[in-house]
């Protein structure tokens, strides 16, 4: 499949790097850094090498942070309860609904056999001990509802209910605005499972 | 929706540069880029830059190339038919299959009133003095069949029929290997339209 001229071949490679990244798009991709100006590319190169230079990983909870301890930690007005999230990704999205105000704790993915992915390759380590010094009253494990991220739920329900702290889930159902007819049946079935009376 | 800190968010604009990439498939990648090693990033932020310093556009035909001509124009061994496609990525789909032996004009787009892309934006003004001193017997339009690309085709047809020289387009219908059942009207009443008898 090597066609392209080298520097375009290397170029795409780096780009398969990416996520959900495929040859095709790649090639796209790579095609439209050709077309770029010099400057815009220049600023891509730079925006790589800053973001990989100048942010690192909190070494309280595992969110991203330009020194040691993140935004989030130093916030002293949070409450004592902790929300479990796979990734940064998830940790903005629950920020950003601000309906949430305790703290966080990254754990850099799911749980994984099939890709080698055991407890020890993600940020669970320091977790009981942070439970028991930040005097954490609730966890809530907000990792994503596939099946890598429910093993993982199951995996620290087990690892933390031992230590006397409430363990939550947040609730599955029909998104709000979403049409009945179009939910999966998974999500239909934990909708109804989870059903609240109306008062 | 500037949440990140600020490196993150440099990072997202410039993937957000990308085709079809939108907020969250930019914050995707970022985060990649974050988990990835020094030594990656570098690669990355290098394959960019040699990329954009290594490559240009043949001054005949508007492929890519390391000098001044390509690959394909430096071969004398090519029929004297010539393909016009908007882009690399077709001329490279085409030069795969390794059934077409003929030359190339790589047009970079298609006429779009909307997005204010007229021919001049075009590679298309060298193309009947090409046709001409390169004695162009046929003219394969092959932009893609969507509503631009039918534009961009009709505009050609117009320009290089005067020139004396057969002018064609690729076949329309159903792909190898589909199912009926799924292919669109559109595409079905093509591949009616267009049938062939069977031998």
């Amino acid at each position: 499949m090597s066609e392209y001229i080298l520097p375009i071949e290397i170029l795409i490679e780096q780009f398969r790097k990416l996520p959900g990244v495929g040859r095709k798009t790649a090639a796209r991709y790579a095609m439209t850094v050709l077309n770029m100006s010099e400057e815009t590319v220049n600023g891509f190169s730079d925006a790589l090498l800053s973001a990989k230079r100048d942010i690192s990983f909190c070494k309280v909870c595992g969110n991203i942070c330009e020194g040691d301890i993140c935004d989030v930690c130093n916030d002293t007005d949070r409450e004592r309860v902790l929300c479990i999230v796979e990734d940064v990704r998830s940790l903005m999205s629950i920020e950003k609904v601000r309906e949430y105000r305790g703290r966080y704790h990254v754990i850099h993915g799911a749980l994984s056999p099939m890709k080698g992915i055991g407890p020890d390759k993600l940020n669970i380590a320091g977790l009981p001990d942070r439970i028991i010094n930040e005097e954490i009253e609730e966890v809530i494990i907000a990792t994503n509802p596939t099946i890598e991220g429910d093993a993982t739920a199951m995996y620290l329900t087990r690892l933390l209910t031992p230590l006397g702290v409430r363990v939550t889930r947040p609730a599955l159902g029909i998104p709000v605005g979403a049409d009945i007819e179009y939910a999966d049946e998974l999500t239909l079935s934990r909708a109804i499972k989870g059903r609240s009376e109306i008062n």
